[in-house]
């Protein structure tokens, strides 16, 4: 019985690492989108974010579903606990790209950013995808160096977030309402996909080393190790 | 022993609900802060949303000792975890509570919005304030009645954050860009709190009478019932 538990946590966590792929592609088109005005690629991010709410659903059922099949230790209840709250950043990481393709969806034909913005929502992009990499690794095999790579590459977002506020609140600029209301969504948006993945990594990194979910809660259990408490990221 | 877990069953409904009060009178207060400039009431709000961070993981730790009770059956399982989602959605309607405090905050001691704009505000934190009120009374006693309701007010949040959208983006805006952005930031946190609101309360009404949780899941198992499958709201 214990044995087929673990089998099932181990597909539990590679259901959330698949997930943990699927959010970052979203993202990756939906900057691309963003920036090439690209309105089939801005639909299929749209398109594609039911899929990654379904996969939440089901991420779900299968935690139900582990939790019906013995009674829970309290080893497992964590892990199965932390793993939903996995999930739902991860869904929210699906909506913010969602949320990216929507704005280059709504103002197509025309490009949603002036030239001079290109540059900062492609490094916003690019880290941000990155981060959402990470925490796919960190899903997939306990790294603690992981959280703290993304936490710094965080940094990294936050400072272009707050540029970017600068930038629409200074005398200078000149691009208009409509642009500015459009910078300053996108630049939550990523900013708060970015805080996500590292949530995503805080999440992983409480058994300091193994490979897959299963493998990490036995390590876990053998050597007592408790994970320490986490707070909201 | 199952006496002991539907007293505590009933132990999360009670918490859930309290923590739905909370957020009602964040929001209320958010918005008092935001119309009438006042700093103290602002910071209050914000210095008040780590309780409301708090009392999810509260409620988080008290569902995993629930199951770590005894071996749940399928009809409890389901119950915790709409009440997990429940308090997911809780502690976003803290967090966007929070947003409008500090938006209120950050431009004090200026008043964010032009008188134009002040009952458009008004209306929308009076209709999330209610919509957060029938929220909580859909967790305490199931009435089916009560999602419906909640439904109709968000539309009318929903006409409200359009009109908002359509006035930013019209020709005759006079308000200049860090006005536009602040309206665009604000309307959307009450857009998604609404949302949030119908959210729960849809969570809740898979059982058609009874008042409590641990009232309403005996009633259910006794009649055979099952609650309809929920989408993502």
């Amino acid at each position: 019985m214990r044995e087929i538990f673990h089998a099932e946590l181990d597909q539990f966590g590679q259901q959330l690492a698949l997930m943990c792929h699927t959010v970052s592609e979203a993202m990756e088109q939906a900057t691309r989108a963003l920036l090439a005005a690209d309105l089939a690629l801005a639909e299929r991010v749209i398109g594609g974010d039911l899929a990654i709410d379904k996969a939440r659903t089901a991420a779900e059922d299968h935690a139900q579903s582990l939790l019906a099949l013995q009674s829970p230790v309290a080893t497992d209840l964590r892990v199965v606990f932390a793993g939903l709250r996995v999930a739902e950043s991860l869904e929210r990481m699906g909506d913010l790209a969602r949320h990216v393709a929507q704005v280059a969806r709504l103002r197509h034909p025309e490009p949603v950013l002036p030239d001079d913005f290109r540059s900062a929502f492609a490094t916003m992009g690019r880290v941000a995808v990155q981060m959402a990499a990470g925490a796919e690794q960190a899903i997939r095999d306990s790294d603690p160096s992981l959280s703290q790579s993304l936490a710094e590459a965080d940094d990294q977002i936050d400072a272009l977030h707050s540029s970017l506020f600068t930038a629409i609140n200074s005398k200078a600029w000149n691009h208009g309402v409509q642009v500015a209301v459009d910078v300053a969504l996108l630049g939550r948006f990523y900013e708060r996909y970015a805080d996500h993945a590292v949530s995503v990594a805080r999440r992983m990194d409480f058994v300091p080393t193994g490979t897959l979910w299963s493998v990490r809660e036995q390590a876990a259990s053998k050597s007592g190790l408790t994970e320490p408490e986490r707070g909201d990221g």
